[in-house]
């Protein structure tokens, strides 16, 4: 795992989460973005959430990928102490199949946005890719590494169904 | 509006939630419970979130009753600061009907229970008379004024279809 | 199993509901907090749910917790004829994975609250604690328990994602 | 209103649902099947729910017509204390427009059945329809007013759709 | 598997149904009632559909229980086609978990009855005993072992949680 | 309305769908395709559909546009009865919107398709076009209305947004 | 798999997709009609999804099948860039079992129309017999492979439920 | 409305989206972010969407906000044609109150990421917002204004429910 002072912060409610958030974490490591990942629930760690996401900023991170499920209230209380953009991850839940993740994460109220990817580990793999589209606005390297990455996402598509 | 130090707190995500969370003080008014309603955003007014959470217990209150809608983080992020009941009301949401209202609140993970009432008014009114519920088990004057209640709902059904 | 003129009644439909709600028992045993289980169910025993439901006060009982799943009237029921609070736990259903178990629970109208939890056994384990914070209103060493159960369950949490 | 000892019962769960079911009474009128009407509410009035369904097989009801909305206990209750076939129609709710009716109805443990309608005014007027077909099959002059009805719905049904 | 000319018809869409519907025949054997079943596929055989659904009543059947999956078109035609009562077993879907079945049976138009049951094996063993139910009110003997059937359920239920 | 021996036939359960189908008719004019449009309905005239149905080919007819509502049968059970391509339009329904419409007209079982469009008045028009489509690949002079009636639709989509 | 100059295009998002597509190959096989599959990916192979959209008509396709799951765009945007008709075939999905994929396909807006089939197999093995139905208005001996392959559908189905 | 080589473009997919995308564009006002509104039809004019996507980022747009409704392809669309981050706005639908938009725009597959705000004006004020977090990254004076929005939003939040 990538140290503090990373541009992207990587935080999940649960340990269990880590299996799909990993995948954030791989895009990055692909694009060559710094990451750092923890442990921050909002349930049962309110007062680290806190401190996390009022410190973010100062801390140094640019942009903060939060993935949880079911009552995943991480992303938008996030994004309610922070001027940092926020990625949710609505991690699939056992009964609800990340249903009610989705809903939890997307439906914020006017003021405060979570900018939301899909159910699961397609999701968390997006929001890695979103962090450095973001992140590429400032970056001309990291931008076309980014290009780099497009491209290939393309010649991997093999046009014949089976070999 | 009754004045703090009272049994029951009633907060809600936003002033427009108070025509629902109405409801609940109303039950509360006609049991003889005395509360104390605020409107406290989880998203646009963390930090109060966070003063009035931690500080319920000592303030006095016995009950928290917590309205909110959409991505409705209010009921869990009070009931993850506080070892008091929490009872959340999903307050009807304009696109999903407050389907993801009530799969914000009830999803809570292991550790971190809200009481989730109905969606809407009945879950409001309900939320009151449950809180009522909870304070007449160490109060038998509010107990005999609930059973006079349940009492009167039972007859109050008039069996017939039509005057 | 604990015996009667416990403090808390954990009722179910089915005795195939236990692996579920043995998670309540599970919560309620690590807070000292005794209880008794039951099957009780609304369909197959309405006449035991009477007899129950009806008496739960007079035999001592103070909360009761109550799960079912598909068409799930225990807790409702049970709760339409207790000023006990009932807690709801809506159980996992074959084929709409606990849809059907929540709304039937939830979705009381007012005058009869059901205090309902998460699908499954976050919930079952939530109403246990959640009987637990009820009972501590009025039972201080047992809010002392609760505290340390809390306080627990924040240092349980690490930081890291892997070790 | 029919009076008692007649083959249907109509209840249902509030006065309020009678605009809706008042469409099963209109259906046995037309069919020459008598009926009576009484609101019985599983949740406020669980005695009288008791007592009706008990007793309604030896009170000489033949089908039982139920009706209810949101967490609808009502039919599957009555079902579970009588041998009588209970037809339950779902009524439309407000939030959630009846889909929480509908599953709280249909969705009975084996045992227990509960033949269900569709939600709101067409399932109340089939419910009746479905009473006097049950009657019909030890009553021949009904079922020949059902076949006429039947003859008449296929006649009404005009090829054009226009004037 | 019983012969022609008994009193309750079991059809399905396909013989991959047959194992949800068995659970009807299960029953009805319990409950001494004959029953006939065969292979009627709404959209593979219409024809047979139609022969089926006009003869029925001539033929002597008094109840028709028809199970089918996904767009379940198979028990409202057979009820379009005939008097007789017909009972709705939403067979549990691949893809969306028997929710299509049962919209597709239960949401039927005013004037076509389905006596639509739960999703799945518990709904086909419903059908089952309310086909016996309806059959019931006029064979006092089928009443008489209808009733010790349901009083050997109830009486099947066992208090205790565990062994 | 045009007379028969038109290549599209427009069938619907009841004449209150006409409002949503006569956009299909709409397109269709506007697209110089014939139509004959009438009301067969699955559930209260099934002999008329299974003559419609079986003898549309014959008739003359080319493609099928069925709508219905709620349990809707009508698309899949023409589609059983014709070799002819059938196009099903859920008609919007009033409690569950069209979802139901949806269902039981769009998951039907491997054999039989109905070739489903989107729920109420633009699925209705989107099958007029379709129809138009499936008749344009053996008329020249149709393929270049519709390509005419392509590029008319491109050029009404202004950039701006407001005037 | 066939060559070009083929009447039948079928694309998919993915080659994950082809162990669903395939059946609408078999049935094409079994119908004697020549297709050509690719994997065409409307989000990350655009240039090919408008190259093959734009030329497919030219190129002497007369009916193009597409499936894709989750946001499932293939189908509506090659139906924005083509006259032919497209079959769209919601591939199942992982969280949410295909419901994504259905209604990303079938909710399009009036004016570009996609034929929807089922949510998996029975809808890609169903996209096969659409497109021979569509191709069949113009070729005779494919009607009569048609109406073979239909009857033969119908004999398929013994009446019997067991062997 | 703004002229281009502004930061920020928002497109939609209908002029009729513009009641809703309009918030978006009066958050931007606030906040002091230049923006282009246009009406760009992933359905009716795919052309100027691939036009529109492929130049985006060379036309000196930084941030893209998109906003459709039902099977809402656009922000899918052109994500998959530039690197600039796509904000994806769900519209709410008539029939299905944008739940079909919600799932057709945030369940995009690994690779493609559309960053999703909530159904509805809520969602669309939102991505206003986020678009002025994303370039505030590397704008001083827009982080500053973006903090004193939100310490205004704060301090909007009265903590009475009644004047």
């Amino acid at each position: 795992m990538a140290t503090s002072a990373t541009p992207v912060a990587i935080i999940m409610g649960s340990r269990s989460d880590w299996p799909t958030m990993k995948l954030a974490a791989d895009k990055l490591d692909q694009l060559g973005v710094a990451w750092t990942a923890k442990v921050v629930s909002a349930h049962r760690t309110p007062q680290r959430l806190v401190e996390f996401s009022t410190g973010a900023k100062a801390a140094g991170f640019k942009v903060i990928i939060a993935g949880a499920g079911g009552a995943a209230h991480l992303p938008g209380m996030a994004a309610s102490m922070t001027e940092l953009p926020v990625l949710g991850v609505p991690v699939q839940s056992k009964a609800l199949k990340g249903m009610d993740s989705l809903l939890s994460i997307v439906q914020m109220p006017a003021g405060v946005p979570v900018a939301t990817l899909a159910i699961g580990e397609a999701g968390a793999a997006n929001a890695g890719i979103l962090a450095a589209q973001i992140l590429a606005l400032s970056d001309e390297a990291l931008a076309a590494r980014l290009a780099a990455f497009r491209a290939a996402l393309t010649d991997s598509v093999a046009e014949t169904v089976e070999d």
